[in-house]
């Protein structure tokens, strides 16, 4: 416990130990129950979008709605409250989706149609990781963020060529196809068609119609198959050498000093010595 | 041959051979019988749904499906007759799965339309893998399964990942191109779309009109693009790890008896004794 | 030159290693206009079914087909004479798409429609990769092959898994969507809707209307997400397998015994003795 | 600097320095003005296709264009002053590039619709690698570069096997659908079909109608699906291949200097010395 902490009255100690730690049952269960409100508060901010359930249930979705943010801003009080640092936290990616998802309930007294933007608070789900720090899950996520971030570089290069790519494609498709179809008549949709032909999306509400449209189309697609395994190839190859690594001792054996002894060794397989473990 | 079995009459001991074996003639005989009646049976079920030939063949139909069911209703009796636990058996995925590919067609007499949940009879068609498991299919699906069951947590962190994901993209096209389409009349539709487009299925049921609609969702798609290098880079590296274990000594230590040794070992990991190279 | 070869005229001698060989000179002229005249009456074939074509060039296309039937019966007709055993190559796959490509343009003397047919010429092209042989480009392709043959097991164990997996989904989605939506009118075009979102080619030809359908539809899209990554999972690993692996010098030290050292290694890198090289 | 450079003007050298170096203060802030230029001159270009834009900012877009065409044309003629030798720059990929740059707005005088094509204009965009040069992008992209130049043989034979396999696909598709369905009214439209099922983009512009279409569809798509791994697998093995290079010792050889040995070497492996450890 931190010398800041040990200050703290008791009643405000526990609840830093309840909301912010999940080690403890009470922690635990604090963070389920926070994780199923988040999550009906979100259903009930979606099914209402639906005319349908809007007209039938439109008083209980009310209720509802004023309940979780009620609830959502007891908890944004608390939180300030038991934190060590206020203003870390009120300025943190969580501390700033934690107060958005509340604001829009108390604006739409004022300014009509906003509640829609209380589907921020999705972005509150994210917490649902913390509960999975018990179970190795997070070591598996780590290991996927570690390797989207390794990628990073190589995935922002085939990023802007991607995007000039979709342009010369867009632009050559508009001065074809331009002329007798209505789906490419100017230059920007035409690029969001190369977009969703090139990532194999294909929607379909722009396609080509003249012989050379489509034969050029037929080029564009073969050569996104290629382009479609860059990504995949990059992602893939850092998944693997984040993740196939053999953990090995970083020990050194005392003897000849070799090194890249596995993790379970306990002689030295060059020169025999004992390791030292 | 377990004591149970023993005291068993010989036809008892012949059915259970026949038919919970493959490796001998007989065994093999009815399970490849077996397997060729639940594909015509399933097949029956499926072209039975085709008006045109319902109207042509509904008679035949009738007769087959009666045919198949009594068959397997039989089959079923001799199951729980033969085996060595039959109340294991009956609740077993197998043993549900046998139940409920017979039992629609009785309801039927009852209660109409029910005919179709005989499709369940699909799954029994997984007993192919039985047959396989002579020629070495088994073992090519557990590589399969294991990659899977280990990709299991990553999976999980990526699936909920996305569903967060989805959530927000449809929520976000639901504000921007709600008013002006009646594809995005709700947040639950606009969520189907991000699905539909994230994936790279792209139906184009519901496509975005607007020019700041084709916009994000073009960057949705590009983003969809790595997104999706995710889960392959993630099964790849455990088909790979799973497939290209580094090579190992398959020498074991004269000392310890220890094995799996490093190939260019030459003491013993374990006990520090000198290896036979 | 074999024994039999010998005994051949000189003229028969020559076709044989023009018609047969790509090594010499008149060997590669052969190949590479025999490839362009089957390019070029593929072409022919295609554009005579495009309406408008065949209006104005009926009569070129006409002369042309003509033109190259005669010419490859002809070189049917040298194949046949200037090979070693005729029954061989007249049973071979190539043989019988050589007698396939010409038969139909007779045959539509007295048959009309037939002509259609004659796009099995496209698989002489497959010929093309013999003249790729002096490029390396068939060890390429062996590569890949290999992968293929040694992913065989797995990916018949996958088609079976994907086949009865569609049939269970496009059934599920026949009781749910069939009442409402004209396109899950029947098993069998459900199971087409299920194999077309599985493997995320989406036409929107048929696709879910009802909230529930949608629903289930966008969790087969993302099963399909983890589903789509095995294939690529099994092929990348066994094209890795084949073309990654480091060679190595296959002999041990002779001081040391220690293997596993580079290609151009010239001493021993655990003992600094020399290698025999 | 060379000797040629030497004998120039002080501010020929100091444009030189600017425009093609992109080491100092002042040769970055060019390149990234440039950058900002191109990039703003291509989205105008863009928006002039939009019909309502047009309308409305006609003679702002004209008058942005001619003054970006002048800069550009500036720029084109300092760079052909500046550089050591002229011809090749002029001749180059770039040179030519910023020449079909600038030439569209002049002939768009004489002739008009050539506007259009000053999207060429995007290829100049490529540029922006320049200046990454700086921030390890450029080895990112070379990696890349690298992993397809290496699946260049690969992806050449794939595409052929692909392009076969399409006409043979359409062909049959002709056959089958041909009488029934609009789509598939000759051949060349039914290959169109075949690339966009293939390569999982389905517009579902044209579709199967028929039973027999859509069950043919379907093993088509099935089929895609082991295909479209191929290249995946093909690209990901050359990245891994590139990326993950065994690791070596940067340690060379104290006595002849060699470098690459492997980290578990205690002899060098080319003259036997002791290496340093």
């Amino acid at each position: 416990m931190s010398k800041e902490l040990a200050n703290w009255s008791p009643l405000r100690r526990k609840l830093h130990e309840i909301i912010f730690e999940a080690e403890t049952t009470e922690g635990r269960v604090f963070d389920i129950v926070l994780l199923i409100a988040i999550l009906v508060s979100v259903i009930v901010v979606m099914l209402e979008t639906v005319d349908s359930y809007r007209l039938q249930y439109g008083t209980l979705f009310n209720t509802l709605e004023w309940f979780f943010t009620v609830i959502f801003a007891i908890e944004y009080g608390l939180r300030i409250y038991c934190v060590t640092k206020p203003s870390k936290y009120i300025f943190s990616f969580f501390g700033l989706v934690d107060l958005l998802s509340i604001l829009p309930t108390f604006i739409s007294l004022v300014l009509a149609g906003t509640q829609s933007l209380m589907i921020i608070r999705g972005l509150r789900l994210l917490r649902v990781f913390r509960i999975f720090k018990l179970a190795h899950f997070l070591s598996q996520g780590q290991i996927i963020i570690t390797a989207l971030k390794a990628s990073r570089e190589k995935i922002v290069v085939f990023m802007i060529f991607i995007l000039i790519l979709v342009s010369i494609f867009g632009s050559l498709m508009y001065l074809i196809e331009g002329q007798s179809n209505s789906g490419f008549d100017s230059i920007p949709r035409s690029v969001y068609w190369a977009v969703v032909t090139l990532t194999t999306v294909g929607y379909g509400d722009i396609s080509p119609v003249t012989s050379i449209g489509q034969f050029i189309a037929s080029l564009i697609m073969i050569a996104g198959y290629a382009i479609l395994a860059v990504p995949t190839g990059i992602v893939t190859g850092e998944i693997i050498k984040g993740a196939g690594v053999k953990k090995k001792l970083t020990e050194s054996c005392p003897h000849c000093m070799a090194e890249g002894h596995d993790v379970d060794a306990i002689y030295c397989k060059y020169c025999g010595e004992q390791l030292n473990q």
